[in-house]
């Protein structure tokens, strides 16, 4: 960890009980800047998301949750909003006010829930969020088209800005789709290999998971006039808080308690998914790592049903091999390494000493949350 | 016809035999600017296709004719490379170099097709130009990710240069894109209706057809430094070529020449197509219009399977019916009219007189093509 966080308490992702150095957080700070971010993008998406002819403004606006299926206005959970929060910020990198960072906010948003609308559709994922996805509800064909009219839609706010720096914004939103379509190319692939490499799955991780947080943090200070080292060093912050996101992800994915996590106990192992605790464990060696080798092998020439038949039993000795095996807390160090190296990132450029901090507050919450 | 065409030759589209004034084309100057647009811009198609990751580069590949199914080189048909040669004809209309229209050109095919993946497994279509289309050789998800990353490329491509003219291109591209998707949302919301008029028929046919052939005409300019003013009558002479060229697709539809086409006998009567001739004749009233009706009813209510089985002769009275109500007649004047409209449009900007004649002979291709 660096100078810029003080002392740790304990998280939850910590391997076998033990106690996890982890940052003491200033959670009303973090809840304000959420709050921020959520409190200025919002009008602004919803406005974006009504330019949609009919029936793609409805489709939309079921997906993001401001109403349910049968069209009645919604509460909604919102998520996170870690990213409109940081394309805030990220405008006070650049010295300008915070909602200079709105229209990037806004599109890097459109731009994760048109991912969200077509990943959905090629995983045959039929929940998100609690609710049934759009091609659930809607059909194939609306998940395809109002997942790119939001593509578009986020080209369009930025670009009717008109200026050099909605330019170059719009470049790195551009840059950044296509990474996130490179990860879920790779996902894809890695779906019907038997081994995945440590590497594969950190490559894939930063393209799914990475771009996007690091565009979200750099777009602000574009649109605020920030020189393109500035936007770069942004990025590699951004770019390793995502990857620390998603290993924290990876394991809330098999350990998360469902009352936090609003998904099913051990999710990512009934999907089978080949994520960082699986790979790391499989890469380790020995003998917990080879038993668990055998027993995936096998599991992988099982149907979708035979592994829903799984007992809670069948999948906790899943886990204990994972974690046996070293998975866990590889996956654990790993975000702590990343959160590391996002944070350091933050010496390489001047920016006023609250942004700074703030940065760090949200990378810690990033590490430490349990949903 | 404006004073721009001379002499006017017969051509295929005609109704019942007539002959119809049609512009007396210069082949020779047409087929010159076809082969340059493809000759600028199909190099640096390709190079932009071969930076998608694999294997989406050789999904693109096969889409584009370039590969076949086994992944070895094939020529391609390459299509009518229409929108490339007004993309470099619009830069010239800026006065700039035709390669300056390069990017735009590219762009604009990159959008063309990232459409047509998405389109096609919308549509459940299985051919085009006459090959398995996408999803059916590499499954739906290839079509909706290459679709994407092709979406994405067409933004990169544009805004790599850098200019603040490379960024209104990107937004005229990016609004057209939008009125793509618009079309699209209306095609497949016109399948369950009944009955659809024909200035619904028009506009679903302007946003999917003619938006894009709209932007191919500005774009060149736009990124030769052409004002607004400019680029919205170059526009407005592409949308209504655009409207023009879906009026003449339309009678090929219905009437074309398999062997010229390459499509089936009566295309658009199989798919149970709302074209316009067949819009067109159930408006116009009259013992035929009704006829045509109660038949097109009855077939709504048949399976694809049976209407697959009908004789040569049961769609060639359906197309005789929509003939006599005027539905053929009244679709070739709209081609006409569409085709006066554009010209017409010309004569509210300055350009160089080889250029404004290059346009006019570009239009008149379009609409005494035969495929």
């Amino acid at each position: 960890m660096t100078a810029h966080t003080g002392a740790r308490t304990s998280t939850s992702i910590g391997n076998r009980g033990e106690t996890v150095a982890s940052p003491a957080i200033d959670t009303a700070s973090v809840t304000a800047l959420l709050e921020r971010g959520r409190t200025l993008a919002t009008p602004v998406l919803r406005a974006a998301v009504a330019r949609l002819a009919p029936p793609m403004d409805t489709v939309a606006a079921y997906h993001f949750g401001w109403i349910d299926a049968d069209g009645k206005p919604s509460a909604g959970d919102g998520g996170k909003a870690v990213r409109p929060a940081l394309a805030l910020l990220s405008a006070e990198v650049a010295g300008a006010a915070p909602a200079v960072g709105v229209p990037g906010a806004v599109a890097v948003e459109l731009v994760h829930n048109f991912s969200l609308l077509h990943d959905d559709l090629m995983d045959g994922d039929e929940q998100r969020r609690h609710r049934d996805t759009v091609w659930k509800v809607h059909g194939p064909a609306q998940a395809i088209l109002v997942g790119d009219a939001l593509f578009a839609l986020a080209n369009e706010i930025l670009l009717e800005l008109g200026t050099v720096d909605a330019g170059r914004a719009t470049r790195r939103l551009t840059l950044a789709t296509r990474k996130l379509i490179d990860g879920q190319a790779q996902d894809i692939s890695y779906e019907h290999r038997e081994r995945v490499t440590v590497e594969e799955c950190l490559e894939m991780e930063g393209n799914k998971t990475g771009a996007l947080l690091a565009c979200a943090v750099s777009i602000g200070a574009v649109l605020g006039g920030a020189d393109d080292h500035t936007a770069d060093i942004l990025e590699k912050y951004g770019y390793h808080l995502g990857l620390a996101f998603q290993a924290v992800d990876d394991l809330l994915g098999i350990w998360g308690d469902p009352e936090a996590t609003g998904k099913q106990t051990w999710s990512d192992l009934r999907q089978r998914k080949k994520s960082l605790p699986v790979v790391a464990a499989l890469a380790a060696g020995g003998p917990a790592s080879e038993r668990l080798a055998e027993i995936l092998a096998a599991d992988a020439k099982k149907s979708e049903t035979e592994i829903a038949d799984f007992t809670e039993e069948e999948f906790a000795s899943r886990a204990a091999l994972i974690e046996e095996a070293g998975g866990r807390e590889w996956t654990s160090e790993e975000a702590r390494r990343q959160h590391a190296t996002a944070i350091a990132a933050l010496d390489e450029i001047d920016m006023p000493e609250r942004v700074r901090a703030q940065l760090v507050a949200l990378a810690d919450f990033v590490v430490v949350r349990e949903r």
